[in-house]
């Protein structure tokens, strides 16, 4: 199939499901009275989240989405992207697509005009920026494969998909159609496996898919090793090496490791001005990650950039960038 | 008229054009494109707020409104709070009462299920943490006297009116009707000047609300210069001393006056721990001495927690405190 123009590429397609934050600072009890495990995310229904918006403090509305947060990031490194996930025709709809739009990142979804609302993400921030998510869908549902425009995949040198697109059932046709396209087209596909609990809950499929269709993963230490059903970082390390042509696993404080098979990079966490929200880090370590990928840089280069958004994200409240990362990349890429 | 048994009482009732807050980060070239006055307050309509929300950065939101940030600020003190104003049935009207009643406030004024959305305040903060305000009343011009529930006034020790409220036609109606009921039951009306150009707008209507119904006077220096047109803020001190019981005269970094006519009592500002945003200093000022007033305190002391609260929230980004005001007072009222 013949590529399109240069002209015409776009460095990152994300796919995923969109979702406006909502952040309070709650305390450890809040966690256990509403039975949350700390750090993870939990899929609730309208009336759930319903109840425990009732019962949170008061709130910062802010747009997230995991791949949405990534392709910000993106376009704040100074690449070109794109984004493809359903919100319905609301206040927080309009919210979302305005945030893309203004920070540069393409977006034309269409809106749902009927069914849920736009889908939320009730994120209690406790003590050490640790953040408890509690997602309800929304809207999201309603991503199905009709939605994947086939021209604007052909565009995109990587599509970035979310494991969370495994939750809503009709999207994981999407996610398939996406990732189909984007080889037929000579592309590359990376996933993340966005959470280990989402690993668990699709842990056949993903493992399907980083065996056959994924050139790019990315994974937490917790995630990989919930994949492989290992209790050791490096087992799952072992494990992965080779399964695909790029493997980003990160662990926190602890930096990550990237390697492409032969190539094995340990990359450390760049220091954060100030830890104040951790929520992001993972979807701007993918930024940096699949922006140096896009254009080719060295894998070690590739985890730099990643941690250095990781590191700007966590140092104020919120999962996309104040700083232009491109003007914070400027020491690495030196 | 009986007064209500003290257990009852509400410490402060604030009534006010119900916002939620979009801020984003912009420079002085998009205020000049926009045609828009730095540090000033305007209105605009549905479809300037539209083209303008369009044209900003990335926004957080989060709830508003001068007097209902107030309130939650005297809340945060651990005074009774209620605060009357009107939103629609949407996203952001849910978000403000959700914000609202999480930190305490009473709010139960019924919510429009028809015309305008909930009125939103588009906040360009640009160098130096100034905050230019471009307000699409929405829901809020739906407020009328019938809002105005008389047995809540008659519990409230101070009803807090803004002057924006003058700005919606049928809501000066409501602010009137506030008034007469404290008075009536022998409570304190007290007014916030709000915007020296509001003041521009209701100028005569206010001189004499100052003269004749107010009670407790809250300006800033722009305000209160504009009020008596005077260029210097001695002379607009000495034009207001007297004229109504106690008048606070802020002036930003250099603190403030307060005067009940005898005393004159001149209060510094409080360090804040870092400078992000101004907006809400002034809303936090008339929080702590509102609350101070309110429990019998000297004067000096009321200024001083006034300081103190507007000095936490110019430390963060939003017009609400994040830190437990009533903590944070134990240094001044020790």
């Amino acid at each position: 199939m013949a590529r399109p123009p240069l002209v015409d590429e776009i460095d990152v397609i994300g796919v995923g499901n969109a979702m406006v934050d909502v952040l309070s600072h709650e305390n450890d009890e809040f966690l256990h009275r509403h039975g949350l495990t700390k750090g993870a995310m939990h899929l609730i229904d309208e009336e759930r989240a319903r109840e425990l918006y009732a019962a949170m403090g008061p709130g910062v509305e802010v747009s997230g989405g995991s791949a949405a947060n990534t392709v910000v990031g993106v376009a704040s490194f100074g690449g070109r992207a794109h984004y493809i996930g359903k919100v319905r025709q609301d206040d927080l709809g309009e919210v979302f697509a305005h945030d893309l739009r203004s920070t540069g990142v393409g977006y034309d979804t269409p809106l749902a005009s009927s069914g849920p609302p736009t889908g939320r993400c009730l994120i209690a921030v406790t003590a050490g920026a640790q953040r408890t998510l509690s997602t309800f869908l929304g809207a999201s549902v309603r991503l199905t494969s009709a939605d994947i425009d086939e021209q604007l995949i052909m565009r995109g040198k990587i599509v970035y998909l979310e494991g969370y697109l495994f939750d809503p059932p009709a999207a994981q046709e999407a996610f398939r159609k996406a990732a189909r396209l984007a080889h037929a087209a000579g592309r590359k596909v990376s996933l993340t496996l966005s959470d280990p609990f989402c690993v668990d809950r699709h842990r056949e499929a993903f493992l399907d898919l980083v065996l056959h269709h994924v050139d790019i993963l990315v994974a937490n230490e917790a995630e990989i090793c919930s994949l492989y059903r290992v209790h050791d970082f490096d087992a799952a390390l072992q494990r992965v090496r080779g399964q695909c042509e790029v493997a980003a696993l990160t662990r926190g404080e602890h930096g990550s490791v990237i390697t492409n098979g032969a190539e094995v990079h340990v990359i450390d966490a760049y220091p954060p001005d100030a830890l104040v929200d951790t929520t992001g880090a993972g979807d701007l370590y993918a930024a940096g990650l699949l922006f140096g990928l896009s254009r080719g840089l060295d894998l070690a280069v590739c985890g730099k950039l990643g941690s250095l958004a990781a590191a700007e994200v966590i140092s104020h409240v919120g999962a996309r960038p104040m700083k232009p990362l491109a003007e914070l990349a400027g020491a690495v890429l030196a």
